[in-house]
């Protein structure tokens, strides 16, 4: 078992071990049905042998899968599949013509180098009303009293061994959101309570309710595989970014960066990891152990003095090494290939119930948490100009640029375009996903310092926080 | 059960549930024994019943009772006795003459106002040596290559539930540190591993291991109660700050607040302690919820919707009420009244290994836990000039005194005396604490404004980070 785990090569077994069914909200079980994507291998995620353990053979997956791009593209057949080819990998944006998205947000997308047969990034971008829910006692309150609101909102999803979750994510977690929002209406201010606390519990809770549906429904509509989620909600004045993956959000204010999410990977979450091992040993099999080491250790070290740190450490220390100290580390790799056993890279994120140790029933999920960090940002404590931007970018765009690099196409882009007008927000988002693929030359995709662009799917929204986009 | 717990009396129950021994180092073994002060009721600390529960009945551990103050006080038994009086309060501080503390440390401390027979508060300021291990291979360097090491330290400690663990910890803490960073002297630079994360490390082994030893020897040295832990470790040009409790560390700088720490309480720790509760339920025994609500559940209220959180959860969202939901919360309280388990009210910390919720084998220990959070302050990255001090105080100052108020005291104070007068960090002391305690008048000891000095022990050091206390 050992050996296999060593070499690093996961796959998806199909499990019969799904949560007890919640009660479903009407308007959520009318969504359409996600379809998958056909699996292939990607970085930072784990490597998908469609059909291998489970009881639909590869072919049948592939008949049934069909591969889609955000209707709000408005792609032709001629355009998706355009958006779908690998050897010209063409920037996709929405249409100049016909109706802008909401606050003339900017978007562009652009397929993998041939990591995956698909894009299996998804984006979503909505005006969602909630209804108001009856109130709290049970005594429905009448229709017109106006109670309903209405949220903006801007998801990326991107997905992995397949496109499914991303899919059915970018369908149906705002629907989720806007569910829990429900409660908003029947708000009366509490001791502690802030409305703002409100909106993040429900923002919180929806991602645990998409969560609970995919692993419900995962079978029906072969929903395999997962994906990271970055949304923003805007409402009443507040900017709510909600991020469980390795998807990143920053503001450009003023030239200004301020970062509105934070990646989770098995080196940011190592403790939550190591403590989830620690106080549940029996998910780690007897196969790994929790202690992080700087290296593999040796058979032959048994018994000398090794760096360590465990669960409560943020510093390392000495230990003598006990035989269960030879087993593979929960987590292992640096940067980019870091890995929970030797599986996958990214710790948030929806969907993979699946998921298992390589010829193992030892599960993933429970070290991934469906859980986003939601970070408030409001909009009303400061005047915002037209070049003030959030953007968020999937991890294709932030492997290749960094912060400032993003300040400064805002910066060079913005400037270019009058500020009134509404399709610079767009012109950026292309500049940004174009600067992070580079152009076809020998051996692959280069950026301007020669350097390897991304290979990877890349997403990028650019989200106005003042000036032509009025959201007043 | 439920009710007793209500009540919030929980008391201390002697159990034999002490871990396996470690081997002791020499060097520990022959540290003096700590002695237990007679425990009392205290604010945020679990109400101690000394003797009740235990073996030894209260008479017996009264009659080994001692009281000790810090060595360096170096009080004459009058002394002692003038800051035993809890009518007099009189401010204790080192004498003037006499060797000074290493840098020209400041400090002042004062007793409670009754709240328990002695002062539960203890300090430690040393220069600790360090001797070269044995080479991590197994060879033993040669004593003539000169391995040693010096750091400075300095720690507070505020005991509750008696003053034993505290009085221990001041003996024996710089002594498992010393011990860790033993290891120091045969680092050679590794992958990842830089010094400093070493030197967080052997502080971060240190507060573990004196709490074994403290669940070790508990018995043998009656050893009960527990205590906050706030410790300053100055290497190699960096000042280490290692918090475990409610006590706090501030930086004024040129005027600037720079934070050092920061309080473990049962609110701050929220989250840490529900997934506890959540992936140990046995750890509640059933009687209490791991979920937070904005106030106790009714049982008229069953099947209703609830605002709640649980471990997850940063915001609020609604649930509906079930049985288990009218279970008494792990986390209850608010402000300094914030209790786990009805208990105590404080979530880090030495000791504790006997305390156990009221009439219950329920222990509280797992929710408490030793490692401390350890903050790093690099003093070569700055010119300091002989204004700029850390002061560490136990919560008894920042009950009453702020960050800001703490630092208009600095410039106050030190503006008075010249910049090369080393009695002025120690008048600071004073001035921070008698500004904490008040004076006696009707009612009680107030502050200048009439609002409520502190009632609790108080201790305070000023440690200068530059001009006369050189450090090179």
């Amino acid at each position: 078992m050992l050996n296999r785990v060593r070499s690093a090569v996961a796959h998806l077994v199909s499990s019969g071990g799904a949560p007890p069914p919640r009660p479903k909200s009407p308007d959520l079980s009318n969504a359409p049905s996600a379809q998958p994507a056909v699996p292939a291998e990607a970085p930072r995620s784990p490597p998908a042998r469609a059909g291998s353990g489970s009881s639909a053979p590869a072919k049948t997956v592939e008949a049934r899968a069909s591969f889609s791009r955000p209707t709000f593209l408005q792609l032709s057949p001629g355009g998706l599949r355009r958006a779908d080819d690998h050897a010209g990998r063409a920037v996709q944006s929405p249409p100049d013509t016909g109706r802008r998205l909401p606050w003339s947000t900017g978007y562009a997308e652009v397929i993998n180098a041939g990591k995956s047969r698909h894009n299996e990034d998804q984006a979503c971008c909505e005006v969602v009303y909630v209804e108001g829910r009856r109130s709290v006692s049970g005594v429905p309150r009448e229709p017109s009293r106006g109670q309903g609101l209405c949220f903006y909102y801007w998801g990326l999803f991107d997905g992995h061994a397949g496109g499914g979750a991303a899919e059915m994510a970018s369908r149906l977690l705002h629907r989720h959101i806007r569910e829990q929002l429900k409660d908003l209406s029947c708000w009366s201010s509490q001791k502690e309570v802030t409305h703002e606390s409100l909106v993040v519990g429900a923002i919180e809770n929806a991602f645990q309710f998409m969560d609970e549906q995919m692993a419900r429904e995962r079978r029906g509509h072969q929903v395999e595989g997962g994906c990271c989620a970055l949304v923003v909600v805007y409402l009443l004045g507040k900017v709510y970014v909600a991020n469980a993956g390795d998807s990143r959000a920053i503001i450009v204010r003023n030239g200004e960066i301020i970062p509105m999410s934070r990646e989770f990977t098995p080196e940011t979450e190592r403790q939550r990891l190591q403590l989830l091992g620690f106080l549940k040993p029996e998910l780690l099999g007897g196969e790994f152990t929790h202690l992080e080491f700087p290296r593999r250790i040796q058979p032959k070290e048994l018994g000398q003095r090794m760096l360590y740190r465990d669960q409560n450490m943020t510093g390392w220390a000495y230990k003598k090494i006990e035989l269960e100290d030879l087993r593979f580390p929960l987590v292992c790799g640096e940067g980019k290939k870091a890995r929970v056993m030797a599986t996958i890279g990214v710790t948030r994120g929806l969907g993979d119930h699946n998921l298992k140790v390589c010829s193992s029933t030892l599960p993933i999920k429970p070290f991934l948490s469906c859980f986003p960090e939601v970070r408030v940002y409001d909009l009303t404590q400061y005047e915002h100009c037209p070049d003030d931007v959030l953007v968020l970018g999937t991890d294709g765009l932030w492997d290749v640029t960094s912060d400032c690099e993003v300040a400064a196409t805002v910066d060079r882009v913005l400037s270019a375009y009058e500020p009134n007008d509404p399709s610079r927000y767009t012109a950026l988002a292309q500049a940004l996903v174009l600067g992070a693929r580079g152009t076809p030359r020998d051996r692959g995709w280069r950026l301007p310092n020669n350097k390897l662009g991304s290979g990877d799917d890349i997403s990028v929204f650019v989200i106005p926080l003042g000036g032509p986009g009025s959201y007043s």
